[in-house]
């Protein structure tokens, strides 16, 4: 059954951009929600480099992706944005009224005057593995994420990789399989030592098999797998029975459904003016790393300047007969109630 | 005498997005001088308001004005860029070479290659009380700030205003002035309790003359002033002595020598392009407040875009042979180096 939301503007993607549009949004009296592929805010920032300190944020000689996040929770916390999280835009149309139709992949459907796409480098999507076919089997009994674990009950399930999500996984679905093979390329695990030695601990006692090598071929027919072919480090061939594979071979960017809502881009960048940052789509606006005018650099600080203005060009589709006063939260009594300070 | 300083940048004006240029250049390895009319760093933020919060820096759900310049500093401090504070811009001219030639008011003289203005509103500049004549007499016995107490020595003075300049300079300049008479509208003062206190602790003992009311105008000849019209609450009109006159009206922003540079302008702000935010002029950039294009927004966050934005292009003047690469502070060891973190 899909919810329907009416709302001013709908933001693709929670990234540090995203979340600051809320901000400027907030301050002109405009309502968001925002939808990100990630099951958190903080897009890039909070997902590749949580722990890694970013040196160019304005006025912070050092802050960390996840201290930025944090940060930019606390400052759009007055305006009580709602998030849908582990979702995709999947589909966008307009309306004969003028508003938009914005569709996720779990059937929330917007109706909304405003889009702002501030999807970074697109969505995150899993690394498909190089093996021939397998294409064919994906989202019947090949899968790059777990969704829902019963599905993988009482199966014979390899996963593949030596990251968090391939051990994190091993471990979480090893009590309800039939079997769990954890296969690596080498013995050397980059996920965390605790879960490493857990693993290890089952594969001593039995409950797991261990083994290195590479997926060459899958066998199986009509989407369902019944053999992993893999090629081990002295270079010989096995067959693996397996009715699941989870290969976690690390996540790309790819701007995704957003190359079908045929927006003017550059480079697989969406064109934007530098006034209102807005597409070549009057209502759909793109800040951030994913759009593109002259001089444009992929800086964080780039993508709030480009929030900023946006947020004055749409507040005016949103409230079409209200003129906007260009205020300071440092002067101005009205903008410091809206942030709960006055 | 003056002193001839070579740099790659001359940065008119020391506020935040002055500052941050010097970051943003400075991962380029361009080397600044700062020039600011102010005493300290941080423009207006730490002149008008460095105790007032701010809510609109991203990252920052609230910071002051000094806070703001503090973190600034902090983070330019690997680039030790070179202040000459209290001094003014008075002329600019284009060398041969294309260099340019900056001169102060205290006859600091730079030869630089590229010149960024990032002065805000323009100068500071004291308002000037409506007083028929007055120009005539500024400079030789009208003044609007005290640079060296000497000059007021064995005077008969007259302090106008209610604010902290007016008191602190009644305090400072009563024990060396002939007489010291303290002039305000009315029996109000905004300046420091502890001062008002002691200001009228001397009125109490005869060493000072307290008086209410407006200057009118002014008596005298060749830039000397003999005596001062007043006119005091009563609507009466009375003369009083006075070789100074030092009137503490506030302060006023004015482009200044700006105006007379032959950039081109857009009411009274530099018209700058939204690639590099260079003006008319090649070589000369305008970041912040003091620009001018369309969809500008007199944000603080504006201009740290306009910063790294300009320093992309101003490195390519400095260094016309090198290939500028666009990295990351997150990720280059390089900048990471010059930040002094790797």
């Amino acid at each position: 059954m899909s919810e329907t939301i009416e709302t001013d503007v709908v933001i693709v993607g929670a990234g540090p951009v995203g979340l600051f549009a809320v901000f400027e949004l907030g301050l002109l009296d405009v309502r968001c929600h925002l939808i990100d592929i990630l099951d958190k805010p903080g897009g890039q920032c909070a997902e590749l480099y949580p722990e890694k300190p970013i040196y160019d944020i304005p006025g912070f000689p050092i802050i960390t992706g996840q201290g930025l996040t944090d940060n930019l929770l606390a400052q759009i916390k007055p305006f009580s944005p709602t998030f849908h999280l582990g979702e995709m835009v999947v589909s966008l149309e307009r309306l004969e009224d003028g508003r938009f139709r914005v569709q996720t992949d779990a059937e929330t459907v917007f109706l909304t005057k405003v889009i702002v796409i501030a999807a970074g480098g697109g969505s995150f999507q899993p690394k498909r593995p190089p093996v021939p076919g397998i294409e064919a089997f994906e989202g019947r009994s090949v899968f790059y994420s777990v969704r829902k674990m019963d599905a993988f009950r009482d199966h014979d399930i390899l996963i593949v990789g030596g990251g968090d999500s391939a051990l994190d996984w091993t471990l979480n679905l090893q009590p309800i399989a039939r079997s769990v093979t954890l296969m690596h390329r080498r013995d050397a695990f980059r996920a965390a030592p605790d879960s490493v030695n857990k693993m290890r601990a089952l594969a001593e006692e039995g409950k797991l098999n261990l083994v290195f090598g590479q997926v060459t071929g899958l066998k199986g027919g009509d989407g369902l797998i019944e053999a992993v072919e893999i090629i081990d480090n002295d270079d010989k061939t096995h067959h693996l029975p397996a009715t699941r594979l989870l290969p976690f071979f690390g996540l790309t960017m790819k701007l995704g459904p957003i190359a079908d809502w045929g927006l003017n881009l550059h480079e697989n960048l969406i064109t934007v003016d530098t006034e209102k940052f807005q597409t070549s789509e009057p209502g759909i606006f793109s800040i951030g790393d994913i759009n593109w005018y002259p001089g444009k650099l992929k800086l964080i600080l780039s993508g709030f300047h480009e929030a900023a203005l946006m947020a004055q060009a749409a507040s005016r589709i949103v409230f079409p007969d209200k003129k906007v006063l260009f205020q300071y939260t440092t002067s101005s009594t009205s903008l410091q109630k809206k942030l709960g300070v006055a």
